[in-house]
């Protein structure tokens, strides 16, 4: 018999590992298994299907079973759920959905890709026929035939992190009156307060209210089983539309069953080679909790760029390569409506609880010359280690301009520079392009004034 | 008497120097020399002024003598240029252009910032009422004075770099008929051949005629001592107005009589502190050669980021202090038209001069995802050593984000990072900014196919 790979999971990491194991070793029988429908899709790009910015969704959709096979020689199986792993036997238990029958697969080695769940809220009708999540491309593409179908008038969005941003503006963008409901004061917790607060200043300025609260109780009342009214500690809001995004946590059901440990976080402990404790059991993408590099600690950060690279990783190794994945210092942006906002490294308060002397600064600076026609401003709150004089961590937000100049400190913070190394730094000037004093120099030449 | 520290040449590191000095050592009295009328201002800044995207040219000043006098607490003689140095004095002979008369002023501290000078023709009627340079402020208005009064409906542009290239844009979007000779086949050149290429194809775009040439004289034939034709190796070519846009070199006659030494690039050479070889004596700006941290080169690059930080470093060690800089990787970046054009680093000719063994890959990416509305081309041209795996320097080109794109991998390149470890960057993914594979990724991973 053929070496056997299998890979669980078909969105990011579990394409990506199995078009490389494949690629490492053409003599391998690489098998992909995903319960859902589609494989191989940008979980990111959906907020902009739902907006209309994107209009085919065929665009989301990377590659087709049928294509993967074709272009990269890996076995395809959707509508497949692996539902236990008996790793003495070396074979996994799956569930054909489609026909609804049990089959046992051997294997070599095994990925786990299984990916993250949606959080939820814990609460009656939190399944109603109006209420959506959108971690899946089933699940966006079933709100977006809601919307185009049933015309709701108002939405409620239930959770301020960035998935909850970027369905405001969607939602907006489909003329609908927006509501969020959000647990903090400010959305979008783990950005420092100051750009929470100019989030806020945005959201308000297109029109989407804000209402904190801390607990939603979601009340069905019509006759199609849709949700009316969602009674919350700051009163009751009608809807015709519920949006949740309370975040994710990693998927991790299959694990127990290996006995594959788990991290704090509850997502698989990885080395750098995306092994697990279990030998011949590789994992990868927002199933796996990550290394930060910027304070060595193991954290939950699922961004489809590190499930892409540790796909390449655990598909390498799995197919008998020595690669490594290093970890990540966390390099996010969001738009939410005419703001760019980005963090990279960590926020002033993780850095404080990893013990280190938190020093910061937030300036505005522009992005072009002031007087350049289409000038916006970019504010950057910086983020260093007063004793080693590092820079830890970075939100940039303002106009264009402000997301790139996030990933060029992105570059700094990874290779450990100091505040005055960052002052330091060659940067553009170009009247178009860039002020004499670039923000990014502006900023590290302030914070080091609080040395 | 006051420790007297006498700065020379007000346009960018002169003022820079001077205010820097006085910061640092407030007891000091300082005096900022400038031959020209006007100082601290941004020649980068000058093209965008004739182009009519800049209305206002007062914005193109930052101080005016009265104003450095008040914040900064400089004194400033403009209309004053320094006519020789006696070091052993410690002295200055300077020329009152206002009242043409000579006067000697004593210095503890001397800082050369006297800039570039345009290069010349050298041929008959260079300096006709309608050849203009754009290495001046006065000349930018003057320039402008003219285009605006004399209505002229063709252009002759000599000379296709950086600065030709913003002119050809600024006087296209005046509507006059923009022909640009060159000695080359390519504008450009410093740039890769490609780059070169699509810089070419931009130009064409936009209606501006590339003449190659070798051999050029300007004929003066009408009554008011005009150039109506410049005579050249492919042709005669009539005109209404020249441009001349070919380079600068240092401007450093002050520097024989003070014995200061100049580099092979004719610049003034100076330690990291900005000091000359003569006691006493600093040196900052486009005046100096400057080290190029890629290949540890003494080169000449011009450019006022370098200038203004120079000039820092000459006045705070010029009033007493310990500051170094340590030189650049060249970063410069154009727009030309609908193109973003920028370099970082030395180009893989100054590679092979510097006895790397240069290996190089150009990658065409997207800005954002490919189907977010706006999303445009970025193409990267890589070049690296094969022995270090080093990446040694860049061209990016393209639509937006180009130019903020170089900078990251600018900052890359300063840290000498290898090919590999651009490759494991961890860059921001988000559809309106960047794709999953941001260009750079993808740059460093092709190019590492090449070792």
């Amino acid at each position: 018999m053929k070496q056997q790979i299998l890979v669980v999971g078909g969105v990011a990491a579990g394409p990506s590992a199995a078009s490389k194991a494949k690629r490492v070793n053409p003599n391998t029988e690489v098998v992909l298994f995903e319960q859902g429908e589609y494989i191989s899709y940008g979980i990111c790009e959906v907020p902009y299907y739902i907006g209309n910015d994107v209009k085919d969704r065929e665009k989301l959709i990377s590659y087709t079973p049928q294509r993967l096979e074709q272009a990269k020689g890996v076995k395809v199986k959707t509508l497949h759920r692996v539902e236990e792993i008996r790793n003495v036997q070396k074979k996994i238990v799956v569930r054909d959905l489609y026909r609804d029958k049990m089959q046992e697969y051997e294997y070599h080695r095994l990925i786990l890709a299984t990916g993250s769940k949606s959080r939820r809220l814990g609460v009656k009708n939190e399944d109603a026929r109006n209420v959506f999540r959108v971690n899946s491309l089933d699940e966006g593409y079933a709100l977006k035939k809601y919307i185009d179908e049933e015309r709701p008038k108002q939405v409620l969005i239930i959770g301020g992190g960035y998935i909850g941003m970027e369905m405001c503006e969607a939602l907006v963008k489909n003329g609908i009156e927006t509501t969020l409901l959000h647990r903090g004061q400010l959305p979008m917790s783990g950005l420092e307060l100051e750009t929470q607060q100019a989030v806020l200043q945005e959201l308000t300025k297109q029109s989407v209210t804000l209402r904190p609260n801390d607990d939603i109780r979601l009340r069905t009342v019509n006759e199609k089983g849709s949700v009316v009214t969602a009674v919350t500690s700051v009163g009751e809001f009608s809807t015709d539309l519920v949006v949740l995004s309370l975040g994710v946590e990693p998927h991790t059901e299959l694990c127990a069953s290996a006995k594959i440990h788990l991290g704090q976080h509850g997502g698989i402990v990885t080395d750098q080679r995306q092994a697990t404790n279990v030998d011949t059991i590789f994992a990868a993408g927002d199933c796996c909790e990550v290394k930060n590099l910027v304070n060595n600690k193991r954290m939950y950060i699922p961004l489809a760029t590190t499930a892409s690279k540790q796909g390449w990783v655990a598909g390498e190794n799995a197919a008998g390569g020595r690669a490594v994945f290093k970890g990540v210092i966390r390099a996010m942006a969001v738009k939410i409506f005419d703001l760019e906002v980005a963090q990279v490294g960590i926020s002033s308060e993780e850095a404080r609880d990893s013990g280190f002397n938190v020093v910061t600064e937030r300036i505005v600076g522009d992005s072009r010359i002031s007087f350049y026609p289409g000038n916006t401003k970019v504010v950057i709150h910086l983020i260093a280690d007063k004793k080693s004089g590092r820079v830890l961590g970075a939100n940039v937000y303002g106009g264009g301009g402000s997301v790139l100049r996030a990933n060029t400190l992105g570059v700094a913070i990874q290779q450990k520079l100091t505040v005055d190394e960052v002052f330091r730094l060659d940067l553009i000037y170009s009247p178009p392009f860039a002020p004499l004093w670039d923000p990014i120099l502006i900023s590290a030449n302030q914070l080091a004034k609080r040395f």
